[in-house]
C-alpha cells in the first residue's frame, strides 16, 4: 500500500496507537512498503527495514507493558544520507566517497533518535554534498515532488528525499540539514513545515560537512508541533515554548530582496496569508531592510560554503572530479583561490552584518516573507540547462539563505490553498530566539488553518 | 618614592586599608609616582593619573561611608596597551595604528574593572601586536626586568609592561592577554603568578586581535588568590574554587618536549619544587606525551597567529611595512600565502590533536612542567641578533604555547629561591577545568611557600 499524503500529526498517531486502532509495527510496515513503491522512487538511498520493524515492535511491546513511550518511539523517521550511521560509509548523496572508511559511531542526532526508540526507516536522497537548493541528483536519480501528479517537478533540496519521505507519509519526521535553506526549501515545495533552529542548538558532529559556519542539523515534518517533537529529540536543550494567540504578534515584512522575481502564485498565497493573519489580529508592518541586499556581495564569490567545502574535498576534487556532479564541483571549486585572510574577513563582515540586521528586527516577533519566491519548477527544465538550473537555484536559496547568514532561526509553513502547488511562508528571527519564534509559528499555523470568517 | 617589589596580596592591602593604616589614595599616588620613576621606564605607554586618583578617593569615601567595596575597588591596576579605552586609539604597542579611529567604548574586561571601581593607573607596554614572547619593543623601548639590578634582562612578553608594573608594585593586577604564553612568560621571568584561563571564559571584544583562535584575555598578579580576584572581575562567570590540600594531587610531568634545552637554573628550581610537592604528598608521575612533539609541525608555518594577524594587517603591511617592528612584520607575513583550505585544516588538525592530548591528561589534576626552560636573557643579546632573538623566542613560547594549542588553562607560579633569577612552574589542565586547576594552584603555591621540614 502506498501513502499519497503525509501521516497525521504525531499526537494523533500516538492517540490512535494508544486506543489500539493502529500498531507501531503496522505503521512502520506501511512506511516500508510505501518506500518501495513507484511514487517513492529515488527517495531513499538505503532502507533499514529490519531495524525499523524491530524498533516498532519494541514500542508495541513496551506500550503493552504499560511503559511511557518517548514521543518518537516506534514511529517511522527518515534520516538524510549525510548522517553517520555506525559501520556505514557516509556518502552524502555522492559516489565520490564510496571508498571512504565507515563511520565509527552514529551521529549524535541519530543516536538521540535511536535512544527515543524511533524507527529509522532509511537514509534519504539529497543533492550531492548538500550543495544546491534544487534537489536534482545525477547519481541516484531525483525524487519527484508528489504535489504534482501531471508534471515531474523538483522536490527542492538539498534534503530532497527527506521532504518526499514525509510528504508521502513514509516518515513522521525527516531529519536533514539546512545550510542555505536545505530544510525549508523542500518543506515549502512539498507543503510541509520545516524548522531551521539556531545553529548552535543541535550538534553537527557526524553530519557530513558542507559549511561548518552555516550547517544546521534540523528536521521537517507535517506540522509545527511535530517539528518541535523532532527538535526536542535532537537539540542539546529542548525549547520551552509558551503558546500565545496570533493577536498582537508583531511581524515585519521586508520590502527589500525577498519579493524580487516573485511568481504570481507565491505572491497571491502570501497576500492571502497576510490578510488572514491581519484579520486574526497580527500587527504586520512593512519595513526597510537594506542589509538584505548586501548579502550577495558580502558572501561572494562562493562564500563560506565554497571555501569550507573545498577544504573538505580538495584532494578528491583534484584526483576524481569526474565522480562529482559537475554543477556541485563547479561551486566547490570556487573555494580554491580563497585565501585565509579573505576567509577570516568573510567571518568579520558577517559578524558586522548580523549586528546591523538584528537591529532591524528589534521590536518584532518575527520576519515574515515567502520561503521561496517560486513554486517547484519541472525537473526536466533544470536538468537540461545549466543556466536555468543556476537561476532557479539562486531564487530557491535567496530568502532562506539570509537567515543562515543571520545565524538566525526560521520556520517554513505551508500557505497555499488546496489544489495549488505548495507555497511556503517563512517566519524568521534572530539567533537564540527559537522558543519565541516557535510560539509565533504555532499561532500563525493555527490562524492559517481556521476557516475564513 | 619607587617600589622595588610587588605590593602585598590584595587581601592584606584591604585589611591594612580597613584598619586605617593606608588609604587607597596614598596607594595609588605611590603607584603613580613609581610609574614615573627611572625603574619604570618604558613600562607604561600612557598614565591615567587623574582618573586613577579619583577612583581611589571614591573608594576611600565609600569605605568611610561604610559601603562594602568590591575586591579591586580603589586598588591600582594596569591594562595592556591592546585594550580599547573609549575615546582613545588602541595602539597595541605599535606606531602603525596611530591614525586609526578611537575606540567607541571600553573593552568589556576594562569596563568590568571600572565597574568594580578599580584605579586603572595606565596602559602598559607590550611586544608590538603581542607577537613575541620576548618583550622587546623597538618603538616604545623595552621595560627592564627588575629581578636583575646588574644586567638589563628582558621582561618577557608580550605583556612586558604588565609584568613589570606588578613586579615593581605599581599595580596589584596587570591585565593582559595570552596567545602563546604572553601572560605566563613574563609572569615566570618576573617572579609573579600568571593565570591563563580557558579562552571562552573571558570576553575578547575590544582586545586588539593577534589570533582570534588562541587569544585569551587574562591577568598576572602577586599570588594565585590575586589572580583569582582578577579573574572573577573579568570573566563571564567567576570560578567556584574548593580549596584542597596538596596531598593526593595527581600531577603529570611530561617526558616530551617541555624539558628540551632546559637551563640548569630552571632544571634545579623545578627539581626542588617537585621534591617539595612530593614531600607534601603530591603524587607526581612522569608520563609519555608524544602529542607535544607534534605541535610545531601541526601549527606550521606561522600557524593560527600568522594567518589571523595577516587578515588584520594586510593593507597596513602592504602600504606601511616600515612602521612595523621588522621581526613582527616577518612573522605576520607568513600568513600571506595561507589558503582558506589550509587554514580550515589547521582548525581540524588542532581539534583532533586536542582530543588525543586531553586523553593523556585523564586521571591527573594537572600537568606540571617549567613555564619556560630558560631564565630571562639579557636584552642586548636579543636586540643585537635576529638569530638569538628567534631562538630565545622559540624557547620562551614553546611550553606555554602547548596549552594555548590545547585550549586549556594554566598557572605559572614562581619556584626559584630568593636571590635567584625567577623561574616559573606551570600547572596546566584541559579546557574548562579552571576551577579544579585553581584549587591545585593554591595548594601548590602554599606547599612551595612552606619552610623545608
Amino acid at each position: 500500500m502506498t501513502h499519497r499524503t503525509a501521516l497525521p500529526p504525531i499526537a494523533t498517531l500516538r492517540e490512535r496507537i494508544a486506543r489500539g486502532e493502529l500498531s507501531h509495527e503496522a505503521l512502520v510496515a506501511q512506511a516500508l512498503a510505501g518506500a518501495r513503491s513507484p511514487a517513492a522512487q529515488h527517495v531513499f538511498t538505503q532502507l533499514y527495514a529490519d531495524a525499523a520493524l524491530a524498533a516498532a515492535r519494541h514500542a508495541d511491546a513496551a506500550l503493552q507493558a504499560g511503559v511511557q513511550l518517548a514521543p518518537l518511539a516506534g514511529l517511522p523517521v527518515s534520516i538524510k544520507d549525510l548522517f553517520d550511521v555506525a559501520g556505514e560509509t557516509t556518502l552524502a548523496g555522492s559516489v565520490a566517497c564510496r571508498d571512504e572508511p565507515p563511520a565509527a559511531a552514529d551521529a549524535p542526532c541519530v543516536a538521540r533518535l535511536r535512544r527515543q526508540g524511533a524507527a529509522i526507516v532509511g537514509k534519504t536522497n539529497m543533492t550531492e554534498f548538500a550543495f544546491s537548493g534544487v534537489g536534482i541528483n545525477p547519481h541516484h536519480g531525483t525524487p519527484r515532488n508528489p504535489a504534482d501528479v501531471q508534471v515531474a517537478r523538483i522536490p527542492g533540496g538539498s534534503s530532497s528525499g527527506a521532504a518526499v519521505s514525509v510528504a508521502l507519509g513514509l516518515a513522521v519526521v525527516g531529519l536533514g540539514s539546512d545550510t542555505g535553506g536545505s530544510i525549508r526549501i523542500p518543506a515549502a515545495l512539498n507543503g510541509l513545515v520545516g524548522f531551521k533552529p539556531t545553529q548552535a542548538r543541535v550538534p553537527r558532529t557526524g553530519a557530513f560537512e558542507l559549511s561548518r559556519t552555516l550547517d544546521t542539523v534540523c528536521a521537517m515534518a507535517r506540522c509545527v508541533d511535530d517539528c518541535l517533537v523532532a527538535d526536542a529529540a535532537i537539540a542539546d536543550m529542548p525549547l520551552s515554548v509558551r503558546r500565545r494567540p496570533v493577536a498582537g504578534l508583531r511581524l515585519a515584512v521586508p520590502r527589500t530582496l525577498m519579493f524580487d522575481g516573485i511568481e504570481p502564485a507565491v505572491a497571491g498565497a502570501f497576500e492571502r496569508a497576510v490578510q488572514r493573519l491581519s484579520q486574526a489580529g497580527a500587527l504586520i508592518e512593512e519595513i526597510a531592510f537594506a542589509e538584505l541586499a548586501e548579502i550577495a556581495t558580502l558572501n561572494a564569490p562562493g562564500g563560506f560554503s565554497s571555501a569550507e567545502a573545498f577544504a573538505v574535498h580538495r584532494e578528491r576534487l583534484a584526483t576524481d572530479r569526474a565522480a562529482f556532479d559537475p554543477r556541485v564541483a563547479a561551486r566547490i571549486a570556487l573555494g580554491e583561490p580563497v585565501s585565509a585572510a579573505d576567509y577570516i574577513r568573510l567571518h568579520d563582515r558577517r559578524a558586522g552584518w548580523i549586528a546591523r540586521a538584528e537591529g532591524r528586527l528589534e521590536g518584532f516577533d518575527a520576519l515574515l516573507c515567502p520561503t521561496v519566491p517560486i513554486v517547484a519548477p519541472p525537473i526536466a527544465e533544470l536538468a537540461a540547462s545549466d543556466e536555468a538550473f543556476f537561476k532557479a537555484n539562486g531564487l530557491l536559496l535567496r530568502n532562506t539563505f539570509a537567515i543562515n547568514y543571520l545565524d538566525g532561526c526560521a520556520f517554513s509553513l505551508p500557505c497555499h490553498a488546496p489544489g495549488e502547488l505548495p507555497v511556503g511562508l517563512m517566519l524568521a528571527s534572530v539567533r537564540g530566539d527559537d522558543a519565541r519564534l516557535a510560539a509565533a509559528a504555532l499561532a500563525v499555523e493555527c490562524a492559517l488553518a481556521q476557516p475564513h470568517s
